[in-house]
């Protein structure tokens, strides 16, 4: 039998949701703040969405890999984003792709690129579509004969693994589950776990700088990129092989985070892991998130690299069931292939218990929190039509800043919420990652909208949380990419001469301006 | 007293010198390549070197930083390398820069980059001058007006330092000993240590991405830079304070390995250590170095991150005093500020034993190897007017393809040597870096040259190892950087457009092309 198919509207496959327990655990929550929850909008279906005509048609040659099918056009339009999730239930597919291409060789991405160019086809690069940032919807400004979106689910294979090296050459358009069964006969794993990890892409996350399973070390995708290979519209770009190098800048870190405006990566060489095989776990309870931080700061100024070092705050812990809200959760693992990791978490508990932590007799409630991670995405289908207002937002910040711009974040959120709700919501904040110089906090948004006002609660809340993290020393994101979402806060953030060399280096690589138009490198900004 | 004052043909100061021990091994060794030794050349002195006029004048604003002295041109004319060495004994300083302007504060370097590009004077920024691949010398092609070398060193604070995040600002022009000096009264280390170390300065490391201390996870200094601040002919880039990002393509990675060619690097916010104060340290001995290589390899794979993991071929640690010639030497070492390293010790050791290593009783033979390569610098002085071809190269390869690669690149530069001078040579390796994915092997050239010859037959020898580093699959350079001497191999190396995105960003940052001409971006590359 066939899978089902890709929501268009929502998270993962329409087979799958968020079942009566998650639901039920949710809607007491929201309740507590005020919801009514009754349901306002329905899951929209093909039919009932009015499609304009695709105002592009690719010649021949092209034929074989094109599709205006309305369902693939819109699953085209959107990635996973709060706003997107409320526009799918307000059926507005406005910005639909007109065409989605699906290449199956780097040949079909040149050829592609060929004509869209010549065309003047704007082309969104599309992996999983699991962008929260506005990433991968056609919504483009200036003169483009139309939009395309293009699929590279196609280009799916693990075509060589160096076993000696532990690296393998993968092509851009495979999703994380095929990718780690076709590594597991070797003995190896790319071990980069996204939350997004069912539906999204390895050029996806290269394209995207994706934070993964490591909390410190290998944090982002970045480091695990030996060499990649993309397709721009100037030409292919291929890097060389090597485990390091000093020969200039590296071309590779031009291409990380280049959100498809600078080129479709079709292959990388990534360096992968041995399968873990020993395992340490611990879970520790701490009376506030700041006292876990301190102890945070002491594990990875140790040098001890554990796998995990995250925390929830008490509310966080909370309202993922790891928790009473009495305590902040902290969640500290060693992992290795090679030895046994007891010296490693030895080391760690004694600096959490120096800090005050309490080791908890289990890691129950770490597994709660690692089942409410990976289902949380289910949840928004139900939550956004019942006028929910939930979204996340993540930074990075140094150890000495972060007190204050915990504060400064989180009190300025919770005041743009009442403002625009007329009701008080909640931010939490745990950590995804850590650096010895500082944590990456990631912030969650709880408040009940208004279903007919949601958008533009939404965006009150969002341009608040941005503008304190941006004015609090913060980065726009650490690892959701910047979008079209982050763009204004990304100009405020990024140095200014910055901009013009990546400007002057999209013109050389792609000179008609085709790819992803409006993310990183706006139109405004190419040279006439 | 005033402290003597910095060779301009040689290494480090004019009171230091190889010892006579250190010259009596080095000369037993070369005379067993059937060496004479007898001294062609003497030291050269600043009165017989006749200079030219300088081409430029600077403005009444900039003559307080601006030095035509003769001692402070030739000083300025040469970094560190075999050829340079040879040229200065040579008395060919034909291409000394017209000026040397040594600005003290970041004001004075933006005054001195406007002054040159209207006045079209070629800028070459200069920290230590210990580029070993011609990057300083101001071999300038193009319609320039004259040539400036630009003395960062009086850039020279460590300006401010965050003890909670273990970070620093530091000026760009400071020296490796100074840098330390200042961190050491906070506890704090940056711990990189290349060879260069007591003349080179941070901006040099930045710029040409330099390699230190730490064998694994911290190689390069890439990984140290928190954020940096470079004034540029287009004005002044400075990134954010970050501990991590994702926020499009890093800015840092685009000035880390620029090699003066973008931007002048006044300033950076570098990641710092605790000072060690637990310790393991082991020699091993293997009977060749491939059986050593499968020993590292396993180490670097098992994630024990040592702080040293370096090993010597046979040939390479006799001719150091650590060994002989009968074993090749790893030398290993763990160490923290934080925790005892024996169980980590423990696992290494473990692994060597498997790979049938002999740890020896104890690690003078290591400590013998660090001061060789410490006095290294001081033998060329004494080498190359003897006629001694002796110089170094280094790459990185994965580790599938070492094997082949080094018996390519041996074999090779063998021949090339035999053809060069007509004797036999020897080519010994070790490894400075280790990846999981592949080790940094650093080759050592021991030939013995004909004086009136020896430039023509080093660039004989050189070429044939550039070449066979290319074709074998290897970069260019791990951590020697590009310079003049590896500029037509690095064209092969980098992805074609790559550089036609670099030189299109290196377009937006100096117009006027004024930035180190001829290293990474050759004139003639520049947009019209």
């Amino acid at each position: 039998m066939a899978e089902a198919r890709w929501k268009f509207w929502g998270w993962g496959r329409t087979d799958e949701a968020a079942t009566a327990e998650e639901t039920g655990r949710a809607a007491a929550f929201y309740r507590g703040l005020g919801a009514g929850l009754e349901e306002r909008a329905t899951v929209p279906s093909v039919d009932e969405i009015e499609l304009a005509r695709p105002r592009l048609v690719v010649p021949a040659s092209l034929e074989g890999m094109a599709s205006s099918e309305p369902y693939d056009r819109l699953l085209h339009t959107y990635g996973k984003s709060f706003p997107e999730t409320v526009r799918s239930f307000r059926r507005d597919f406005a910005n639909a792709p007109d065409l989605v291409l699906h290449p199956e060789s780097e040949a079909e991405v040149a050829a592609a690129l060929d004509w869209a160019s010549d065309a003047r086809a704007a082309v969104i690069p599309f992996g999983g579509g699991s962008s929260v940032v506005g990433g991968v919807e056609p919504a483009i400004e200036g003169d483009f004969a139309g939009t395309v979106s293009l699929d590279l689910k196609g280009l799916d294979q693990v075509v060589e693994v160096d076993r000696t090296s532990r690296a393998a050459r993968i092509q851009g358009g495979i999703v994380g589950p095929a990718l780690e069964a076709a590594l597991k006969p070797h003995g190896l794993t790319l071990r980069h776990f996204p939350q997004s990890f069912g539906y999204s892409t390895l050029g996806g996350w290269i394209a995207t700088r994706s934070g993964g399973h490591y909390a410190t070390l290998l944090t982002h995708i970045d480091d695990m990129v030996e060499s990649l290979r993309a397709v721009t519209p100037a030409g292919v770009l291929e890097s060389r092989r090597l485990p390091g190098s000093g020969a200039g800048p590296s071309p590779d870190r031009l291409l990380l985070g280049s959100e498809g405006a600078l080129g479709v990566i079709t292959e990388a060489w990534m360096r992968l892991q041995d399968r873990p095989r020993h395992r340490a776990d611990a879970a520790v309870a701490f009376p506030e998130l700041l006292q876990a931080a301190e102890a945070i700061r002491a594990i990875s100024q140790a040098g001890l690299h554990p796998s995990n070092l995250r925390v929830l705050d008490p509310n966080e812990a909370r309202i993922n069931g790891a928790g009473d809200g009495s305590f902040a959760l902290l969640v500290l693992a060693f992992e290795s292939a090679d030895h046994p990791v007891e010296a490693w978490q030895a080391r760690a508990l004694e600096l959490v218990r120096d800090h005050g932590g309490r080791v908890l007799p289990d890691t129950s409630a770490a597994q709660a929190w690692r089942t409410a991670f990976i289902r949380m995405p289910y949840l928004r289908e139900w939550l956004v039509p019942r006028g929910v207002l939930n979204d996340t937002f993540e930074t990075a910040i140094t150890w000495d800043r972060f007190e204050a711009f915990h504060d400064l974040v989180r009190s300025r959120v919770e005041s743009a919420v009442r403002e625009a709700t007329g009701r008080d919501g909640l931010v939490t904040c745990r950590f995804t990652h850590v650096y010895p110089d500082g944590p990456a906090p990631y912030f969650t948004i709880h408040a009940v909208g208004d279903w007919p006002r949601l958008l533009e609660q939404w965006a009150e809340v969002k341009h608040a949380a941005s503008d304190a993290v941006i004015e609090g020393g913060g980065t726009i994101t650490h690892h959701h990419a910047v979008g079209r979402d982050h763009m204004p806060w990304y100009i405020r953030q990024r140095p200014e001469l910055f901009g013009s060399a990546l400007r002057a280096a999209k013109h050389a690589l792609d000179p008609a301006g085709i790819l992803n138009p409006g993310v990183l490198v706006p139109e405004a900004e190419l040279p006439a």
